[in-house]
């Protein structure tokens, strides 16, 4: 029997794309005489479509576009996964299915069973067992996280999912590695705003060794042969900062294609946040398309500048400089009657990063240069950065990932060839907003911030259990303090790419809190 | 048998301040002979705690503090709600509970079945019946949603709750309407951010008729004697634009006072929206402790500084005139090298809006006075206010009201003498960013927005169910259409006092969506 492994990338909600690539994969496949193609969870209408799943005729135009890919496939099987309507309930509550497609007729439905909390707010689970006879065969059929039914005679197991990518989590198929009989798992790939899809669908035999493997991050249509004999692949070297930069370089790219942006902007300080996110920018959608402003103060080094112009120049972007020093006196000088001679504060210190905030916007919005946001999970955690200046921007590129990990994706883009100036990788953090600031000023060093912050947010940790771990007191109560305090800011910012194990926006903290 | 009705207002987290106010409940309950005081769910801790749910720190000291509570509970009984963890469990979950402390003792824990999408994050349900027999009666506890079980012998009914205020919704007692047995429900009153929890206690008899009614949106105590006979009350006369007035007010009070701010700003247009969030913050917090910035620029109209400076004189509240022309010529100058003669734009109607944020956010970094939003849910519906400019501020007042409803606000806020000027009320809403502009230039009027937008979101109509009421299609269309594409200025507004049925918070449309 020949099963062929459909690795795609959807939009969601975009009916007429996502059906033409199902519609290539089947005829690609009863062209290579295929006996069943296989597509992720959720390709009809792509994932994630929130509250629109809600809706009624999102949910007919799946089933009309579920009835055509039906009509397509005669002569081969179909399993495919799209939304479906539970027919019992009174209220718009639906099923995350796995249809199966049989010479033409949709013949059977398997639903998911566990659900993930998001998933839980628009999903009924179920309990009905999903396996089905085809071809003298038991095949089990399981939908994301499910695993597949305990059941005598199963001679195979087909897992359709829409699994993220997750930094230093490359452990899917042990999920799968104790069955007795050979599973194919086909993962979506692709990003749709903040989440990643990492493809990397696998083929494993019934002694749980992978036979087959399709690649990251990019989409890819292989046929397994059950009566072929395959040999178990070698482990997987695997590069994680590679994964990394990949899975963000795919969700900036996608960001970008799947809205139909074009052109993009940011600022470009001469600091490491900015010149990783330039980097992967210019990697992700050419560097003709970005266009970065150079914004100056007063406070500014004159490396600030000399970093930032070597990198544009490196990698070829368009750059102008625009100081800022008349704008902040004006705006001052139209304060002077309310600020009158009070000491320089943080009032100033944000007023410079607001200008910035507000020239990127004016490019953005002139010119349709969608603002790409570089502020780091570091940052955005102990709240180091300013609203409505630092936050600011369409999409988050680095608000995943942690500041140490900054600079070891900055060391990956140099790995062939120094792009990032070796000055902005080496120089001591500053923000810039008053003379001879330096991040450490006000922060831990980033080693142990970035530790204690791991800690407590992925590890969900206490304040007693990271101090019984060896970590300053001070610290700890520090960063603690400073993460609950800014919960407001990151209630703000635009979305991020997700690529961490728990990312902000799936965690909250109370803004009135005295805990 | 007499019973004690605690109404209270708790801060998430606060749990010594928390325990104060139940401790001098239980003292005033026992000075009055009651042989039990109720208070209503998530006493304790307050409510909504989020995440720090899952922090083994916090559970550990609300039980610590149940246990001092227990303490203080000699000759008297005492229903009380809190997180409780849930032994079995490997991973942190816990019940949403009601516990029962007898002289002392926690005897009884009673946990919440029917939990909410976002309760379902962080609790188990569960299946035990809940009741207790006490001084020979049967007595049937419930949480939140939950209906007291179906049992015999049962001779009242205890709901304790968290219920937030809806407006045009007042409807709870319904739900218990149907029993045959007395009910006494304790609602938790004040505001944690977004949630207002609107107190209004009640106990029906029997027959479902209200017999005792504590008030809205404030604390109160009042004891309930089993033994007297009490008669129905009237019906209650309800204003329904009174109570979402009052809501409002009690969300600023509790924002203000739970996160320990004393004075506010916002920008003061002369429009309609500012007035309204003007007036409400004076009513809550004091003229007083209010700083606002009229902020002019070369398309405002002269009456927009009259009408603005009348309703500050009304109120007697601080105020400051700072035209943002310069400032606004000062950051066209320094982009005039990028800009060169492209003609006026969006790019430069935003900017203004921005100039103005920044302004007051200048004001509020310097003298710490938090930033009032006055963006409006018609608003936000359809994107119409600049982001990083409009949308600003700390939390938003009315981000969660229909214009039109802030209009009926604008007239309750006026109705013992003007304090709102009737200019500010009849003259046509306008953004005043280029020459002559108003909302109906891009915007349909309000009267149709809102009843296209409420059927949409609220009542979860799709396009066509909206058309066949008879709206026009191209409006509806339009509508539509930027409510889809506005989503990112969503998602990076912040917090808003929600009111109605369906905030924005609660439902999240796809990014990336071509549906």
């Amino acid at each position: 029997m020949k099963i062929a492994i459909a690795q795609q990338n959807y939009s969601v909600g975009d009916f007429g794309k996502n059906a033409t690539k199902i519609s290539k994969a089947i005829f690609e496949a009863k062209s290579q005489k295929a006996d069943l193609v296989v597509f992720p969870e959720m390709s009809v209408c792509g994932s994630f479509p929130f509250d629109v799943l809600q809706k009624e005729d999102f949910l007919e135009t799946t089933m009309q576009v579920l009835q055509r890919i039906a009509t397509e496939s005669y002569e081969i099987a179909v399993l495919i996964g799209c939304p479906t309507y539970c027919e019992d309930e009174n209220e718009t509550k639906v099923y995350d299915s796995a249809i199966l497609i049989e010479n033409g007729i949709i013949t059977r439905r398997f639903n998911k069973k566990n659900l993930s909390h998001l998933e839980s707010k628009y999903f009924l689970t179920d309990t009905e067992k999903n396996f089905f006879e085809w071809k003298n065969q038991k095949i089990a059929v399981c939908v994301g996280d499910d695993v597949p039914e305990e059941e005598n005679g199963i001679s195979l197991a087909i897992n359709i999912t829409a699994k993220q990518f997750k930094y230093k989590d490359s452990h899917f198929s042990d999920q799968f590695s104790k069955t007795q009989y050979p599973v194919i798992c086909v993962n979506q790939v692709g990003a749709n705003t903040e989440r990643v899809f990492e493809g990397h669908s696998f083929v494993l035999n019934k002694n749980g060794e992978k036979i087959l493997q399709l690649p990251y991050f990019t989409e890819d249509f292989v046929i397994f042969d059950t009566d072929k004999n395959y040999e178990p692949l070698a482990k997987e070297e695997c590069n994680e900062i590679g994964l990394l930069h990949d899975a963000l370089i795919l969700g900036i790219q996608d960001y970008f294609s799947k809205n139909g942006f074009k052109t993009a902007t940011l600022g470009l300080s001469g600091g490491i946040d900015s010149a990783v996110v330039l980097a992967l920018a210019a990697e992700a959608i050419g560097s003709e398309n970005i266009r970065v402003l150079l914004l100056p103060s007063e406070y500014s080094t004159s490396h600030s500048i000399t970093d930032a112009e070597g990198l544009a120049k490196n990698l070829g972007v368009q750059y102008d400089i625009v100081p800022i020093k008349s704008i902040y006196n004006e705006t001052l000088s139209a304060l002077s009657p309310i600020f009158k001679d009070l000491p320089f504060s943080v009032a100033e210190e944000n007023l410079q990063a607001r200008i910035r905030g507000i020239l990127l916007m004016a490019l953005s919005n002139k010119f349709g240069n969608i603002l790409l946001n570089t502020s780091n999970k570091s940052e955005v955690a102990v709240g180091y950065g300013t609203l409505y200046g630092d936050t600011n921007g369409s999409v988050s590129v680095l608000g995943d990932v942690y500041k140490t990990d900054v600079f070891k994706l900055a060391r990956y883009i140099n790995r062939g060839k120094e792009i990032i100036p070796e000055h902005t990788i080496i120089k001591p953090p500053s923000a810039e907003l008053h003379p001879n600031q330096q991040d450490s000023d006000s922060l831990p060093n980033y080693d142990v911030l970035d530790a204690i912050l791991y800690q407590y947010i992925e590890c969900g940790k206490t304040q007693d259990e990271i101090l019984k771990m060896g970590f300053e007191k001070d610290v700890v109560e520090k960063t603690l303090r400073l993460l609950k305090r800014c919960e407001f800011k990151r209630q703000q910012l635009c979305p991020a790419i997700r690529v961490s194990q728990k990312p902000f926006g799936e965690i909250q903290i109370p803004l009135i809190a005295k805990f």
